[in-house]
């Protein structure tokens, strides 16, 4: 498959879901790369604050007033003043990809000096398989020019369908708000030329400035959480998404990829005001973690919507007595899935809507 | 540390081991890099064959003449006519680190045409932390230039002693005979410039022609089988071994990288030759790889002395039934520890020399 292949093929099945816009020259600088597809823009902040999307762009725009309007009851399962509202975006997509990136993200240069074409690389991830359950030396076997090396098990060769491809970036590291306050002038240069599935049972950080993944296969997983404007905590709602999505994906036998491709970040965020919003997130998380690494769902959960709502009921039994908040938050995951279900009704396997004491 | 610092201070505790140099050219076109190091040569061949070592070089050489002297009863667990004797060095060596190499691998250079001291990658991999329990999406936290990213959990920062450090080639690919016959012209040209910490609980190829170990950690159980002369099975002596020393590593809480550094592997080895070496590795394999996915070891077992121990039991228990070949490979496994033992009494924990009743 060539590369303008790859994406001709799947304009009309991919979404670019971009948080608040604050910067008006990002969508100038991926014209070339963006203006093709289809644009979801969920802005977080003063709804009568409009933004201007320059000329050219096939988007949907959506502000605080358009969640409360869609949703309803349910829009406080969307956070505000935060950019985990995007995942509002993955709800009202139609597409089979969402690709999600952060206003800060630039188009990066691989080191001959050409011009990082993200959401192609993205595709070409999540168009081959995965390989969770053993680890592969050369990485991704099914890049070009490389392939399973000696004593790969020939039966899992076939590889299991990938869900998510975690992008990297170029430039200002992803860093969390001590390692910056510690670190002010690191800047990451090195470009790793590779792919790889994180293998099962391994959690990684799945940071949501560069993401794809497969909507029908983990849309309803992509929940970001409660974060922002009246919750205690910030910068874990990619975090949170992605320990739940990897957990679910384990369970379903879907892969994770994480590599290329690279964006350029062009700022760091303050550390200050970073340090405030994540200093109970990282205590929390030492508590999360093994709490994640321990779950284990039931073989009858065999969709992401009931894998999730099963996973909601642990946090609120396990991780209730951390904090009130996860109460809170697991019951605003329920709220999610009922959200996701209203508004794609179609994604429900067939045979739940089958009366009770029907045959199988 | 300074590059030259690492290995100055290094060098009277790393011994390089190579099994059976053909290659007269392969020990010249190292000497810059090799020529402060011992060197342990073993030679699988016919023992009236000698080899010549070019002036300069501190070495020790072994045919198997020497294997039988050395070991009398024992000698039957290393393998005859093949590079599974390098493990015989293993065995010999006093020293913390040990760096073997195949003799059809040669320097490599990085992007940037530098030829790659791949001896001095291996010893700042050893030497610093693995990080198994989590992924880090920017690779080696402890590499110059990068660090662990936001969301990776503080109390796992800390990082566990690295055991072995699995290095990469460039030009010949390790591919299976399979591989080879298909792609006979491919070439590994990509130089991906990552080292990483394979996650505990995941198997991976170990590859024996560009790898370093940690010998006090895990060397009694780098042990590389039973291959070659009058065995059933060719080409899978690394692969018992990886396999081995990563269930036993993630056992005792080490860990396990690979990456960096990469050699250039001159010539693919024939692909017929090594179908027949291989055809009953491809199957057994199959059942190989469950076994040591669900391999569980008490924790009783402290040592890696203990745990080979007890491995073997299970090999004998549970694979004994896949061909009568791993009886006397389980067998040979418990031949090899007494050799170990017998070479290096020291290795053994103090603990375990007190007469039984004694207080801990």
């Amino acid at each position: 498959m060539s590369e303008t292949g790859a994406t001709a093929i799947l304009k009309e099945e991919v979404d670019i879901v971009i948080p608040t816009i604050r910067n008006l020259e990002f969508l100038e600088k991926w014209r070339a790369f963006f203006e093709p597809y289809h644009l979801i823009i969920v802005q977080d902040g003063d709804p009568s604050k409009g933004i201007k999307v320059p000329e050219g762009f096939d988007y949907e725009l959506y502000n605080r007033n358009d969640i409360n309007r869609i949703l309803g009851s349910k829009s406080h399962c969307i956070s505000f003043k935060d950019s985990a509202c995007r995942c509002f975006g993955f709800l009202l997509s139609k597409k089979k990809y969402i690709f999600t990136i952060d206003d800060d993200c630039f188009v990066a240069k691989d080191p001959s000096g050409k011009e990082i074409n993200a959401l192609e690389q993205h595709l070409k991830n999540l168009l081959t398989p995965s390989t969770p359950f053993f680890f592969n030396t050369l990485y991704d076997p099914f890049r070009e020019g490389t392939d399973f090396v000696r004593g790969y098990p020939f039966s899992l060769r076939e590889g299991v369908p990938t869900a998510a491809s975690h992008g990297l970036w170029l430039n200002i590291p992803d860093y969390d708000a001590p390692t910056q306050l510690v670190k002010p002038l690191e800047r990451n240069t090195r470009y790793v030329d590779a792919v790889m599935t994180i293998p099962k049972g391994t959690l990684f950080p799945m940071c949501g400035m560069n993401l794809a993944f497969n909507r029908e296969l983990i849309g309803p997983v992509m929940y970001f959480g409660l974060m922002g404007d009246g919750q205690p905590i910030g910068r874990y709602d990619d975090m949170w998404a992605g320990w739940c999505m990897k957990v679910i994906s384990d369970h379903l036998g879907f892969g994770v990829k994480t590599g290329l491709p690279y964006v350029w970040h062009s700022k760091a965020s303050n550390p200050f005001v970073n340090l405030k919003k994540e200093y109970k997130g990282i205590y929390w998380q030492e508590e999360l973690i093994p709490f994640f690494q321990s779950v284990s769902l039931p073989k009858e959960c065999t969709t992401a919507q009931k894998c999730y709502v099963e996973l909601s009921k642990q946090v609120k039994a396990k991780l209730g007595k951390v904090d009130e908040y996860f109460n809170k938050l697991a019951d605003n995951m329920v709220t999610w899935i009922e959200a996701w279900e209203e508004l794609n009704p179609s994604v429900a396997p067939k045979s739940d809507a089958l009366p009770n004491g029907s045959a199988k």
